[in-house]
């Protein structure tokens, strides 16, 4: 290749890259003295080195480049940086663009701003040390890793103009997310959507251990990104006069391909694009470049060693000289003015507006959300006149309704569902009917609804439909994950840093809204009988509801009426993650949806229908998700059976932070609410869909707390039937009925008839599966009757 | 390659697989008529078809041409099956060898036997579906997808003579788990441990769509796994004739070449080994290989129709027909006699003893257990004469001792630490002085510790380090993870199905018991205040908590002493999940080893040291966790100041379980012993490590629970100071201070004097951390005085 750039365009990003440096390296060690007018002393240096320096001025290298190339080409780019440790780079780049100080009008340019800007780094009140929501730019938290790449293609779908730059760390490219991220190309179409260019930064070391992807050789690297689908294109070595030629020569290469592949899918919109090899950078420069060479005789630049802060312990009076010699290496008085303003030549360089990465829209992503376009729900209600007249399965119902959001916002492009290979095995099959599975992978006779333009995203990887998702939400459009209960579980530590998104971004004032984070679990424990006990966990549950109660949000709809209810609630809310529960089985339906809708919107109610003399109950018969509701309700007609004066109340609850206290949650019940459905002082019986620790979590503090008596998962399962699940774990409508009996003071004299009734009906349960392999006749047929 | 078969051989494998196939099938439809001995009816095929045909002809084929190499060459191998949903392959297997029959004689070689091997599969009582703990041979439950390889491998280090033959799905090699364990090569040495064969099996579909690697061409997916340092040998087709000669041909291939890979790397002990290109072999062939080719005139056979159970709804007629057919393809008077014993010619192919894939002992890994050889640990003891005279880093300790173990345990090669390249910042790298960094890339000069021959091992995957450890501690051997607090999470799902293996087998007689699985939680919340929100959770313990009692495990050490003792006691225990949560900065010690030894046995107690006339108190000042015990204490220091005639008692809880009811966990304390610590009726303030709702929910049948006020983790963190990270949560000592006069009747009305020094003393902490970005020097300094 031949040189692309004039001796003075190296010289203008040199200088750029300098200054980045320069604002890095002073965020990481300054409280005063910002500019270097006097050497430096002990008073200019914090008393806590915070920060990584190692991957920091990789990261400015990069964003200096591609901001030549967004300004040559004029392209809308946003930049993701997998090693998100390396804050002080990207925020000195917003700083430099502009962008940092409209957000934040006291970090101004100038020499107090600068000082303002190295002094709240990595310092209370001020702002972390790893990217954040407070960055401009930015829609990745860089502290936890491996999921940048994932974050990258969520952003790139349904943006054909956008192309997303996407620095992966050789240090997160071991982790099992990222391995698998790269083959997100394989659902990327050319035509529709728009570009990811991973940029893999080789600097060589992890905190303390050289990297895999660094330690094995150029070929058997080039063997395995060529394997992922790529094309990677090299840039090596350490001479910045060199590197920055062959960095924009690289670029303008792989732009160009971009934007061949681009051009060739769209050309002939008739014909399905075939999947391209798409190009990517390997970048192979030292860790901590441009840093201290050696501290104390031992090498730092280009080892582990450069990883965090390289020059610490400044009571060695030498470390001061080092630093002020490192930080004068950028020769500072070139870059900024007298007054502390950048100066005009190397600002210049940057894009102006939303060309800056640092603002663009898509990274602030609601600022570009529209609601999506939703029809009635209540078109696709179950119709039913009395309670468990009917039967349906409630995601199947769902499905409907998704096919219509789906075919609504067709022309809109912003809605996606998500999901582990399982969308049709979790019966919302219907929305293929709109869109098919997104698949650029080949194509065989035998495929159905695979497309190039599908907007149903499978991938065996939980991890790879969560990050997609987080992606595709944070640049402002909507989404919906189906998943098995149990393997949620793979993505709790996914949902823990969204959450903490979520929460950091709701107190920053410019960050605007985006769609709530929806899971939809069904697979779920109490009919993944047929598959054992790996796939039976309902702890997603306590994963959702321990985070702040201005992010969490559990919905256990007891039917399909219900569903639709919560679904579409939850498709309408903003800032949420929303988490709801309902099985895929076919089961009675209790509500008619003016019922639900009243229901759901209550978030508990006591089922008169199902009760008996309710208003001054023996006992409380509460219940939460689809099979505790079926099992008590069985339980309150064998009550009704076996005692015929018993008076019984039905209380269903459905959203789940109602049991809060309402100082808790917003959802949750004030105590007065609370006591009028589950009283002062009668004994309530609770048939929860999760473990039993989280209903005594959630209502320790009620009033009748120490009358509640829940029942639950308890980790008891196998492969079995349906109604053995629930006898393994107590939650059965035998144990139930024997539960509210024991706890009743009038009925002590019943208690051992009633405890012979309930060990004959186990018995007899035991001895049928056995014999017969499914459930008793009476259990599958069993319906209610009023 | 020619023919490596005679046309006898081949006949005899394909006879073997065929019996297999049938065995298998027959599992998945059959309550009756297990020999075919008349046509099928419907009386004969089971009420509910569970099971996962497709996948399970890849396992026996693979299975059966295993069993050929064994035999011919004496081979010791475990079998490793990834997609373990094809259950009935295996189990089909370990029976035809008489490993099945030897654990459960009822299931004898006869037609009464294989009726009942066919009856109990997914049957109520019966065994599961999935590969799981009571199939012989396994050490590898099937049910959540990912982490066979990482198994493998864990298996294979330390077992020289070992190969581990490992089914990859093409569906589970889309997780991210297995995408980044194929890297796991570069930590196996040639040398010193055994071999891994992975078979990636490109049978093209997962439930419901074709799968990546099936779909993106030879070319690209001979690069990827080149690139992932394998040489990858295929074998496809669906012709069994010319698939057995490729299939047997390939395996000697592919033999040989890991015969002289361990004979070259051993030939000359001096010479550190090179990383060797590891065979592997990719097998591609029909999903469903062998079944119905249509089924209701859709095509089955090599679609993702033939995923699960291809042929169901036996009211059709033509169906009964078709299932029929299909089974007597196999042939099955062939294969078993009259009185349904397999045929002596049949059986006789298959390896004896533990040359037997389903008799391996290394998968039963109890069995190969040998107890650690363990020092001393109060010989690593901090001496101390009082509470609080000097400070040490307790992991730092730790380390000391662990070092130790390892130099004990080097001949016995059973011990490794598992970490994700933190060992160093864990401040256990003593370790290092014993056995280096297990690593096989590319060294450099600059490297340090890093050796072919390490027993640490490091790599930025939780995944991996999780996945390694329990491969390795199921074949029998030792280890220690270290972890990051808030990144526990990401293994989350893989604790999950861990523990349910562990309460599984410990139900299976002859499963012997395995060394537990022992987690070490340092950089936790509290001290993870330079690297922010993202690095700041406790929830780990909630999900080791929420585990049955016969496997959970939870411990809090306050100081280096304890930590010393709860490790040792960890090291020595069997089956267990052992969670250690402990810090790894300097901190104030409390206790003598042999008090330490004597709290950490009882659980929790009253440290009387720091109590004020405890006998009769005002107040309960408890606390669990290192951190909390030292604001608890400085809490107690207040209030003893402010309200000089006060009374505390102060309790330290180092084993969680002990708040338990000892109805529920066998630590429990019983409730005389919870009252005689915790009172009855007094206020008890808790300072908690994790989210407060975690102590409500072990103690909220207790009798004082409705005054027990616990602090703790809420959620809120960043980038701050250590104490303000305290205080962010009210668990500082100000705000417990407060707590306690607040809740003590008889101190009503110094409440307001109270509030105002608490807001005084926190105004003057945020004042003091903006200023200066580190905290108050009282805080900085401050120390217990007596």
């Amino acid at each position: 290749m031949s040189d692309p750039l004039s001796l003075k365009q190296v010289a203008a990003i040199h200088a750029y890259w300098r200054a980045a440096n320069y604002l890095s390296v002073g965020q990481i060690y300054l409280r005063g003295n910002p500019l270097l007018e006097r050497p430096l002393t002990l008073a200019d240096i914090k008393p806590r080195l915070l920060g990584h320096w190692g991957t920091t001025p990789g990261i400015n290298f990069v964003y200096a480049h591609l901001n030549r190339l967004i300004v040559a080409n004029g392209l809308d780019m946003i930049y993701i940086i997998g090693p998100g440790h390396g804050g002080p780079g990207l925020v000195a780049n917003a700083y430099l663009e502009g962008a940092y100080t409209e957000h934040y009008p006291a970090i101004e340019r100038s020499r107090g701003g600068m000082e303002r800007l190295f002094r709240q780094f990595s310092w209370p009140g001020g702002i972390p040390s790893h990217v954040s929501p407070e960055c401009p730019g930015s829609i990745h938290e860089g502290g936890e890793l491996g999921y940048s790449l994932a974050h990258a293609y969520g952003a790139a779908f349904d943006n054909p103009g956008l192309i997303v730059a996407c620095i992966v760390g050789d240090g997160e490219a071991e982790t099992g997310p990222l391995a698998t991220s790269w083959h997100s190309n394989k659902f990327l179409n050319p035509a529709r959507d728009g570009a990811v260019l991973p940029i893999l930064h080789l600097n060589g070391f992890k905190i303390a251990n050289p990297t895999i992807l660094a330690r094995i050789g150029k070929d058997e690297l080039t063997d395995l990104l060529r394997g992922y689908g790529h094309e990677p294109y090299f840039v090596e070595g350490d001479d910045p006069e060199l590197l920055h030629q062959a960095m924009a020569a690289t670029l303008d290469t792989v732009l160009r391909r971009i934007e061949t592949i681009q051009a060739e899918a769209r050309a002939t919109p008739a014909t399905p694009p075939t999947r391209p090899r798409w190009p990517m950078i390997v970048l192979k420069t030292p860790k901590g470049w441009t840093g201290p060479r050696t501290v104390d005789g031992l090498p730092v630049e280009g080892t582990w060693r450069a990883h965090q802060v390289p020059i610490a312990d400044f009571k060695k009076p030498e470390h001061l000289d080092q630093l002020d010699a490192w930080m004068r290496s950028y020769r500072p008085a070139e870059l900024f003015d007298a007054a502390g303003k950048v100066r005009e030549e190397i600002s210049a360089l940057a894009p102006t507006g939303h060309h800056r990465m640092s603002a663009n829209p898509h990274a602030n992503g609601g600022a570009l959300l529209e609601p999506l376009s939703l029809p009635d729900f209540r078109d696709f209600a179950v119709a039913l006149d009395v309670p468990g007249a009917v039967e349906a399965e409630a995601t199947r119902v769902l499905g409907h309704y998704l096919r219509e959001v789906m075919r609504l916002n067709l022309d809109s492009r912003n809605f996606r569902l998500f999901g582990p290979d399982e969308t049709a095995s979790n019966r919302l099959d219907a929305v293929y009917d709109v869109a098919g599975k997104a698949w650029m992978g080949e194509v065989e006779p035998i495929d159905i609804n695979l497309s190039p333009d599908g907007r149903v995203m499978e991938v065996l990887s939980e991890h790879l439909c969560q990050g997609w998702l987080e992606g595709y939400l944070l640049t402002g459009r909507h989404g919906f994950f189906s998943c098995y209960e149990a393997f949620a579980h793979i993505v709790d530590s996914m949902l823990n840093q969204h959450a903490k998104w979520l929460k950091v971004s709701r107190q920053i004032a410019w960050r605007r809204p985006i769609a709530s984070l929806n899971y939809l679990l069904t697979s779920h424990v109490w009919r993944q009988d047929h598959n054992g006990l790996s796939h039976q966990d309902p702890g997603f549950i306590d994963q959702v509801a321990n985070k702040t109660s201005d992010i969490a949000r559990v919905y256990l709809p007891p039917d399909a009426n219900c569903l639709l209810s919560v679904a579409d609630h939850c498709l309408r809310s903003r800032d949420y993650v929303n988490l709801i529960v309902a099985g895929k089985q076919p089961e009675w339906q209790w509500l008619g949806i003016e019922e639900a809708v009243r229901h759901c919107t209550a978030g508990a109610g006591i089922w008169h229908w199902a009760g008996v003399q309710d208003d001054d109950p023996d006992v409380v018969m509460a219940c939460a998700g689809d099979v505790p509701t079926l099992e008590a309700l069985a339980a309150v007609m064998l009550l009704r059976e076996q005692v015929p004066d018993i008076r019984i109340r039905f209380v269903n609850v459905v959203d789940l932070m109602v049991l809060e206290p309402s100082s808790e949650h917003p959802h949750g019940l004030d105590d007065h609410a609370f006591d009028a459905l589950f009283t002062t002082d009668t004994p309530v019986i609770f048939a929860f869909h999760g473990f039993p620790a989280t209903i005594h979590t959630l209502t320790y503090r009620r009033t009748n707390h120490r009358n509640i008596h829940v029942r639950g998962f308890k980790q008891e399962g196998t492969t079995t039937t349906p109604f053995d699940m629930v006898v393994l774990n107590d939650l059965d409508r035998y144990r139930l009925a024997l539960d509210a009996i024991e706890r009743i003071p009038r009925l002590k004299a019943q208690v051992p008839a009633a405890r012979d009734r309930y060990w004959a009906a186990i018995e007899r349960h035991k001895l049928y599966i056995a014999e017969h392999g499914e459930d008793l006749p009476e259990i599958r047929d069993w319906r209610w009757s009023a």
